[in-house]
């Protein structure tokens, strides 16, 4: 017999579980189908667990530029051990809880969508169950790694951002396949904990290309002076690893072939819409689901279907798939009273999505790169500074290297984009965020006084340089 | 033979450099008077090098906190020495040329006014020297440190802030006097640095008593563990030291008495107003020289005194100091070109000045506390929030502890004061700054996402639990 909710989410991660929060908060009730394990890629599998093997290595490089310490060397067990406490064992029951707890109902097994309203529920053992949704049904899967076709990658099982987070030991020669945010992340880790020959290979001509570029020349002057190999301009042909787990040779399409004993690929992610029964409601599978502002799907009839977190497309980012599940949330939540809100949509999303890149240094961005500005069409003022000109840096540590950047709109006075690339950066950015996202004019930016002697205070810098 | 500068600026600060800085790139003249260095005592004997001296201390408390890093004991020797460096030595060579390139004139000796727009400056060899004002005379001689008029205090000749942040050795037992900013900032460091009794007598019922109550509250408990002796509503009765540099006791009003090594006294500071000819202009000497928001000293006719930084005594902080001198330099500017730019006002010192305090934890606040909005008329609502129970503050290290404040009003759903209190709180706070300044609404404030998985979640936390 079908069991029917106000709300159905399909996916536990923190997308989901905050469009359920939202949603019986608003009075609605709610079910959330989970495959693996509540809490979502990021709480095991991604964020959270890539945090806790990055911390001390950033810590460590914090303290070798404070004269007067000392650090032993890593215990790596120990960080090992506080990552799986970071992930709870890869124990979902505190999250089950915290979703009964909403209350929502919580439903394990694979859900995928058979027709409109409907879910069916397929569990480990077998098992079927159909729900049927009142109002509404979020998908909130999330994405999956992607990987390139490149002849014996496949094959060779390489390690993805699941596995390197989840890693019980540390490979002494790592091969990096990708430049991008996990890839730089992880190579670092890696590195720090104990890979003493740790190869990137970026197939363009720089880390962290979605970035201001000075982000990624910063960040592969620190990989070059610890020892990480980047290659730029570097496409792997083919890949080989006879046995299962054991050395891998990557051949690269010029040159003598590169050998390792693990191989992460690192080169984007797909959303997870396959096998999610998007066919069923006219969808296209194997692509986005795409949604308007509010989150809906567009395409569907009687508008019942949305899409939260990466399945959506539009940023994937752990905070922005919250951020678009609250809204999501409430959005049902008002539609299901028979309200209209206009007030509640992804506005953000906009705007350019913050995210940080914690890496030595680590490196922070919200709104629009100068490239993205000027494609935009906007009147575009770039101003740079140097963050280790900023006094607050200097008692940082010696040596701080550091770089800022300001993406003014000329037309309109305001902050089109900020990028901060230094040691430590990560909770510069928040106020960059409110800045560009509340659309806060450099006048008045100007009377936001930076205390001093925090790093905060390259804020003032770089309103100086523009002529404030 | 007189000199005739159309600014003359009395104190070689922070504050009094930026007033050059911006009269001059005005197209006016400038010379600047220094008695000491050039830098002033934020360079050298305050914000500075207190830094350089916690920095540390602060690290290595990050460092116990992270499961897999170990620390070995502090080399005291190369923390004074990095401490030296960050105050060049005591040598205002750099600070001097920097003057020199604005361009201004630097003028080495105690300058006091002398009538109407005329500065007389007396040098070290008690040679004269008269200079006149074409426009303008600004003071920027900032604070000296108060000493309480305890019997016996002032023949003890304990240290200030000025000793204590210069310090070549560290005493074994320390006596802090006072419970505000330099007392838990020196109690902290100098413990942290071999002050292994460190006591901290504080007249009222807790430390850091003009923030909210949880900010010293949070404090005290460190301090507590770390083993420093923190002793409330505690007056001290007489101070006695037979020998100079020798073993210093303070008699309590009752139980036995306390020694120490060492004697630091932070009982607040006065305007540096004394000896300045106040006088000669119709001002009351020692008090602070009372200034509009343009910076302008009210009550001298003609109107060519201005007052920044802590002389004026509106915010006894280096960067609202620069920020009153980047308005008055420019105001004197424009008022020489016969504008009147209404923009160039202290704007911000009406919110709440924004204040960071380097202890472990970090302290930082912005704007008015509950119990100012309150005392000031607002309709306020509190939102706390446990910092330790975001995600991004877990992953920087095991026990964090920390809470965060945001003081709403009601009336008008903007902040009127933001106050965090947790391990490197420090950068967190200008978000707030911007936030509270600039006067954005807690709806638009929704929009602006924290990146996962930074301490700057609690934005998100705070704006949920007041109902966002």
């Amino acid at each position: 017999m079908a069991d029917e909710f106000d709300v159905i989410v399909i996916g536990a991660g923190p997308a989901g579980e905050n469009v359920v929060d939202r949603a019986v908060r608003g009075g609605l009730t709610a079910a959330i189908v989970e495959e693996r394990l509540a809490g979502g890629e990021c709480s095991y599998w991604a964020c959270v667990p890539s945090k806790a093997l990055l911390r001390p290595i950033d810590l460590a490089a914090e303290v070798s530029r404070v004269p007067g310490l000392s650090l032993g060397p890593i215990d790596v067990d120990k960080v090992l051990a506080r990552r799986d406490e970071a992930v709870s064992g890869y124990d979902d029951a505190g999250q089950v809880r915290w979703v009964e707890s909403v209350p929502a109902e919580f439903v394990r097994g694979r859900g995928r969508l058979d027709g409109p309203k409907r879910v069916r529920v397929t569990t480990d053992t077998g098992e079927e169950r159909v729900l049927t949704a009142r109002q509404a049904v979020v998908l909130a899967t999330g994405s999956t790694a992607a990987i390139p076709r490149t002849p014996g990658l496949a094959e060779a099982s390489p390690w993805t951002s699941h596995e390197v987070t989840a890693a019980s030991s540390v490979p002494e020669r790592l091969i990096v396949i990708g430049g991008g945010v996990v890839a730089c992340e992880m190579a670092q880790a890696m590195h720090g904990l104990g890979a003493r020959q740790t190869t990137v290979l970026v197939r363009g001509g720089r880390l962290l290309n979605r970035m201001e570029p000075f982000a990624g020349e910063l960040l592969a002057e620190s990989f070059a002076e610890a020892g990480i190999d980047v290659r730029t301009h570097t496409d792997v042909a083919r890949v080989e690893r006879p046995e299962p787990g054991g050395k891998v040779t990557v051949h690269l399409p010029e040159g003598p072939p590169l050998e390792a004993d693990e191989l992460l690929v690192a080169t984007g992610r797909h959303p997870a819409t396959r096998n999610l029964g998007l066919a069923s409601v006219g969808l296209p599978e194997d692509k986005p689901v795409e949604v308007d502002d509010s989150l809906r799907a567009t395409g569907v009839e009687g508008g019942w279907l949305y899409a939260v977190g990466d399945v959506n497309g539009r940023a994937l980012l752990t905070h922005m798939g919250k951020y678009q599940a609250r809204i999501c949330g409430d959005v049902i939540a008002a539609r299901a009273r028979g309200d209209e809100l206009p007030a509640m949509r992804d506005l953000a999303g906009g705007y350019g999505s913050p995210q940080v890149v914690f890496t030595d240094p680590q490196i922070c961005a919200v709104g629009r790169t100068e490239e993205a500005a000027r494609a935009d069409g906007f009147r575009v003022r770039v101003v740079d500074y140097d963050m280790g000109s900023v006094t607050g840096a200097y008692l940082l540590g010696d040596g701080y290297r550091g770089k800022a950047r300001a993406v003014v709109d000329e037309d309109r006075k305001v902050l089109l984009g900020v990028t901060f690339a230094g040691p430590g950066a990560a909770e510069l950015l928040h106020a960059a965020t409110i800045a560009v996202t509340a659309e806060v004019p450099l006048d008045r930016l100007w009377h936001a006084v930076p205390s001093f002697p925090t790093v905060s205070e390259i804020w003032l810098r770089l309103l100086e340089a523009y002529g404030l």
